[in-house]
């Protein structure tokens, strides 16, 4: 199954990133001391600590394509380099001479989407998630006819348009909107931009979901519009909602919550800092016909649990998804207190035999770390718990097992003492 | 919500496991070092080095009833003892002075219930699931109008007849099997024995699950006849199964396999090493419909999957769910090399773009341990994957947080290269 490479030393090579003998492309090299096997075995990055950085790789342009050898010379894969990132290389394919067009992105973009297909009945989804799609940097998510792309890696960026053809040409979307407000650009040396490069997009686009219909906005909102990760979460707490009084904080347009009332539940109220997600909340809701039960509460979060504490409101089915707390190393501990208020102001909130779901979006916590910091809450709220479900992101959202640790998404579903 | 106890030292308790003011009930005590604040806030056992263990505990017969205090003699618990176990205190209620009665049981088997009717449409589920359903060492199975008990701890035995009578009464279930196989059992000094205890049961029962019909032999079966804890990955793996050439291998009752077929597989081949589990999966296939497309081998599941790599078979949905490799901490090196043969040996099998799931229910080997000798075998079998998803036992196996990592089953699905 793996390409057999010519693993012979080429004496004519005595420095790095110098013209070569793979069609002309550039060579780096890995130091001595790195480890070539895990590159082998389908890890697809270098740190810029492993890589021999002289003076022509140092002037490689961000996003070039170079060929990665070991520190015997010996040819490992085609990368693409950027010397301002801490990943200084990426691997693309294992074939050091593939060419880099619209039928390379075809198969990779078709691969992605034969996942998808058999996954979900409808187009909505997560279509090519980086590097577990073998696309590095590249985020693609469709809402049926339209697809929002986040080229986050400078390589992208370089040949979006091949990308976008073959986004086209394997999906037939008629409108495609770049994003360009991924944090990782920054760190790409790209600017932050978000157009129409094909089509037209005039309206917030409906998505059907777990039987409710969410607006998303693919031009203007958050992300890429609609957050395609938390469905299997969404369904979950859908499970449990039958007659139930829903809280949904930090609701965004409504994902918890429309699911919700989808399942069966009495009443959703949804809070969140943003006044036009809420718009778009409150619009999914009618579409969906569930004006009647759903009502939305602009406001910062902590102050909105607070307040309602202090008024002593119950509800049966209180869902908690905040944004990143601990979104890298330096932010864990406080993230982890965050984390731990949440669910100790949340945890009063729910009846007697109530279910409470606490999500973290952070890469920093862990499962164990964010799990903790939950029942410490939970207990200093004054409640005790049953774990009954450990959620992550759904399959769309692929995780290659050498980086499965970068699965960020948790969502832990506790029922609380009677 | 917390019942508040009156924390007043009783200065006529000199030494433990003696008779008190509790109702003439023994006290047992922990040393000065042990950490009272875990078991108020929730945490349900005491470790043998924890407690005081003088004459009269010592002399307090296994499953004995006692109040615990801290150092201070203030009351945490009532506990049920058993000095032969390193778990020499099991919490059951924060009120000492509660009756373990027919009331009692009717309580915690509501509670628990309430939970497994929201989430299930029929009556087959875990019903009690032991601690974390507050009946320590206690599982319950429910199989329609039939229940397995297995009462693993010592008191649970003791207070069987009244247990039994809750049971009968809250859900109404004809026939009641009492299942003294646990492997809990001999650390409590409990003896083996599987017995009928109320009704009659007296054939394989039909249990519907994922769209199938599995066959549960609750007398004469592994465990309590089916595992239920495997539901939402059986679930997962028919939503992977469409047109798919399956291999289920320690296939049991057929788990994943007839999952898979309800999910619209072509066909399955179920392998294990026991008869009657084949012959159970194979009246299962014919009362589900199936029985055209069901294929069974019995046989040692290493050399099968050897046997099968000679003959370059090969699987679009391909699961192994072996026994646990790893159950204890001596067992883990072993055990790890041997799900990681499984995977190397599972690998090869699996066509090009098709789906390879590898499950562990070994609580000595964790997420990230079992993983990456996954990851390793998947490589070493010449393969390179995308992780999919993660799943856990299902929620009717809540766990307390507090033990969380006695999650002890989980299921990888990846998806191996084109």
């Amino acid at each position: 199954m793996t390409p057999s490479l010519p693993h012979v030393p080429r004496p004519d090579a005595d420095t790095a990133a110098e013209p070569s003998g793979y069609a002309g492309r550039p060579v780096v090299r890995l130091k001595p001391k790195a480890e070539a096997r895990a590159i082998r075995h389908g890890f697809p990055w270098v740190y810029a600590d492993e890589l021999v950085t002289d003076r022509r790789t140092q002037n490689l342009v961000p996003g070039a394509l170079a060929v990665l050898e070991d520190a015997d010379r010996r040819p490992l894969a085609l990368v693409t380099v950027n010397t301002a990132s801490k990943i200084i290389a990426r691997v693309l394919d294992r074939d050091p001479l593939a060419q880099i067009d619209q039928a390379w992105f075809e198969a990779r973009i078709g691969r992605a989407l034969a996942l998808r297909a058999r996954l979900y009945p409808q187009p909505y989804y997560r279509l090519v998630h980086a590097e577990a799609d073998a696309l590095p940097g590249v985020v693609i998510d469709r809402f049926g006819d339209t697809a929002v792309v986040q080229p986050n890696a400078a390589w992208a960026e370089a040949h979006l348009e091949a990308l976008v053809a073959a986004l086209v040409a394997v999906t037939g979307v008629a409108n495609v909107v770049k994003n360009g407000t991924g944090r990782a650009r920054g760190l790409e040396g790209l600017s932050e931009e978000t157009l129409l490069i094909r089509g037209a997009v005039d309206a917030p686009i409906k998505v059907p979901m777990n039987g409710a219909t969410y607006l998303a906005d693919v031009i203007g909102g958050q992300k890429t519009g609609l957050f395609f990760d938390q469905r299997p979460n969404h369904a979950f707490a859908a499970s449990l909602a039958q007659g139930a009084r829903v809280l949904d904080v930090f609701a965004h347009v409504g994902g918890f919550g429309l699911a919700a009332l989808a399942g069966g539940a009495a009443s959703v109220l949804a809070v969140d800092g943003s006044a036009p997600a809420l718009a778009l909340a409150e619009q999914g809701a009618a579409v969906s016909g569930f004006s009647g039960q759903f009502t939305t509460r602009q406001g910062d979060a902590f102050a909105v649990l607070e307040d309602l504490g202090t008024q002593a409101s119950q509800f049966d089915l209180l869902i908690c998804d905040p944004p990143a707390f601990a979104p890298n190393k330096p932010a864990l501990e406080a993230g982890l207190r965050a984390y731990e208020r949440v669910a100790r102001l949340a945890a009063p909130l729910v009846a007697p035999g109530g279910y409470l779901v606490l999500c973290s979006c952070s890469h920093a916590a862990d499962l164990v770390a964010f799990r903790n910091a939950c029942g410490r809450g939970i207990g200093r709220g004054g409640r005790r718990a049953q774990l009954l479900h450990t959620g992550f992101a759904g399959p769309d959202h692929p995780l290659l097992p050498q980086l499965a640790e970068s699965g960020y998404l948790k969502a832990l579903f506790f029922r609380l003492d009677g």
